[in-house]
């Protein structure tokens, strides 16, 4: 197998953009890529994304963008596994190098969402649920993962206050991060006291709706030094998939398809937890991020909230935890939210983050779509 | 590279099915394919899918019909590229085992459509043009395609009854073959006097909307012969895109992304159209199919029609074009017509396709998304 390499990533800022569609996001984002790599032609495309086609009355995205950002007539197309898009389009751009087919792909993540009605929204969002056995009943995405939140708080004996801690930490590291939607101090009282969504989700327990790309250029070993002086090494990649109806699971304290996908990439990277000096996690609201810590192996079931109150997972801890923000702060354009992930684990490896920068050799990140349903875990190295 | 093989298909009748919904008509195929294979299992599952997400209501489609079909928890997503997704499906699954990644991956296309207004259906399907620079000014894509075939008609002086033969012989082929949605004979006539729908383009020159599901089994060559004594190779793939806006394009009487997807195809497989024996073409409308064996290198421009007037491409010529039936009569369920083809090819090549077969050692399958902006060419070999 061709040892794949990522040598370049760029990324626009997430927030709500009445000025820029699908096509221009995306474009941005490539051109930063590109430029990384002194313009180099790429030979594939690959692309994250979720709402094109329910919200934006878009498909055919892959050649629509490979084309609006001059890329040429190459292969591309769009892979979708709901808000798990992003890190399944990394999976698969992986593939298209590993394979020997092509030496350089690139792999964009684009959403866009703010110009639509926020019910609207919703529903498009909640696509990521089983359409016939749950939405079917009234339940809107909010609502599962609300389900989930009493449990976890009920369950581990977790008050509102100590959950508060995920999103006050996410705020705080996202002060520093020029892409992030949300550059402001939050504090527990504020999460507190914030609009209750769905009992017990408050409005600053959820990730926000926002416009945003990104893009990351994949290279094969025998191309990627020429490249970059710094190429960052694909190390280890898992993907798994679970019960999509929530009602099917044993255990919704846990996901199966985290504990695999983890399982898998640490295998393949040859690390384990310990190793890892920084992770990007999903935290599309604030029990995710606990439960997907404890899933990953970094803390034990039940005690994150506390750990993190404790000073655990901050920036400098090892590993420390979205350092971007985390979907919570740095914000959540759903597709493009795993290839953001990847792109800064590859930046805060190789020590140019512009935001909270910890460095270290080896980072993780993890990525869902729907309700632990898909996810992806990839390994990078140094 | 790891060589890949085709060890198991698994079709689905195409048609209008009350009873069956996305997971049923999936399961269906899947069940087929996995027979073939002594229900070895599984290592992933790559789906090929246009409008799961923009009718019906259902996002995070791999990982929801790995589940229902009893796949387990593996990696499972989805790929979109409008009607041309199920030949990046199997694209993409290649990928997969010819990185090394999995040795037995499934791909798979499914659509269900009957079930909503045809209005909405249109709508959706429109989706495979440009949403800002072509829909939004009314453009249908029935419409698109009528201006190719006024210009077709027009540049090369062919005559509505010249036009005609496509959807009479596809009509004939159908006949024989069990999973096909249209089992009658058409003329010349009926197609002339049938409603008119778009400008030259009448009811008799579209493909249907249909319902229907097909898998394939991808093994690397390591367990291929373990799972069948019929492995047949995918011995080339070329992918290719293009400007998605037509009116960019510098010429629609040919499709530049066939001839690229062709050439690296006919490249990779080591043989030219003349090798072809049987080859299942794009002919969602009467004038594709003669524009696609024209890029292809079976035919010249301009020719076709009379050409297939006089007996060539019928059963038994080389090659033979669609003995399924072709998207006009077998059927087009959109995101699962790129399987069907491949499949179909797998079936003529082992000798056993219960229609029209007519055995042969080297097949083509050409699937197109939008109006010639994704598409693909694979060859198979027995």
């Amino acid at each position: 197998m061709v040892k794949v390499y990522i040598v370049g990533v760029g990324l626009t800022k997430i927030g709500r953009f009445f000025d820029k569609g699908l096509r221009e996001l995306f474009a941005e984002a490539a051109f930063k890529a590109l430029d990384e790599i002194g313009n180099e032609t790429v030979q594939a495309l690959v692309i994250g994304n979720m709402t094109s086609s329910s919200l934006g009355e878009q498909d055919n995205l892959g050649a629509l963008l490979a084309d609006y950002a001059g890329l040429g007539k190459i292969p591309a197309f769009k892979v979708e596994a709901a808000c798990g898009s992003g890190g399944v389009a990394v999976y698969t751009g992986y593939s298209l190098v590993a394979s020997g087919m092509f030496d350089i792909v690139m792999v964009g993540g684009v959403e866009k969402e703010t110009e639509y009605p926020t019910r609207i929204v919703s529903k498009a969002l909640a696509q990521a649920a089983d359409a016939e056995y749950e939405l079917f009943h009234g339940i809107s995405f909010t609502g599962l993962n609300a389900l989930v939140m009493r449990m976890y708080m009920n369950e581990y004996n977790v008050s509102r206050d100590e959950m508060s801690i995920w999103p006050v930490l996410m705020h705080k590291n996202a002060v520093k991060n020029p892409y992030a939607q949300f550059r402001f101090e939050i504090t527990k009282e504020q999460v507190a006291k914030s609009m209750m969504v769905a009992d017990p989700i408050r409005l600053l327990d959820s990730s926000p709706i926002g416009d945003g790309a990104a893009a990351l250029i994949l290279a094969s070993d025998k191309v990627a030094k020429k490249l970059t002086d710094t190429p960052i090494e694909v190390a280890g990649l898992g993907m798994a998939t679970d019960h999509i109806y929530v009602a099917y699971r044993e255990n919704i304290l846990s996901f199966k398809a985290t504990i695999l996908a983890a399982k898998k990439a640490y295998e393949t990277a040859k690390v384990c937890p310990k190793n890892i000096d920084v992770a990007e996690v999903h935290d599309a609201f604030t029990v995710l991020g606990f439960m997907n810590l404890e899933d990953l192996g970094f803390s034990e079931r039940g005690k994150t909230p506390k750990l993190m109150d404790e000073g655990r997972f901050w920036p400098g801890d090892k590993p420390t935890v979205n350092p971007s923000g985390g979907l919570k702060a740095r914000g959540h354009p759903v597709g493009a939210t795993g290839v953001y992930q990847v792109a800064e684990v590859v930046m805060q490896l190789r020590g140019d983050f512009p935001g909270v920068n910890v460095g270290g050799d080896i980072g993780l990140a993890q990525s869902i779509g729907g309700l632990g349903t898909t996810v992806t875990v990839i390994i990078l190295k140094r």
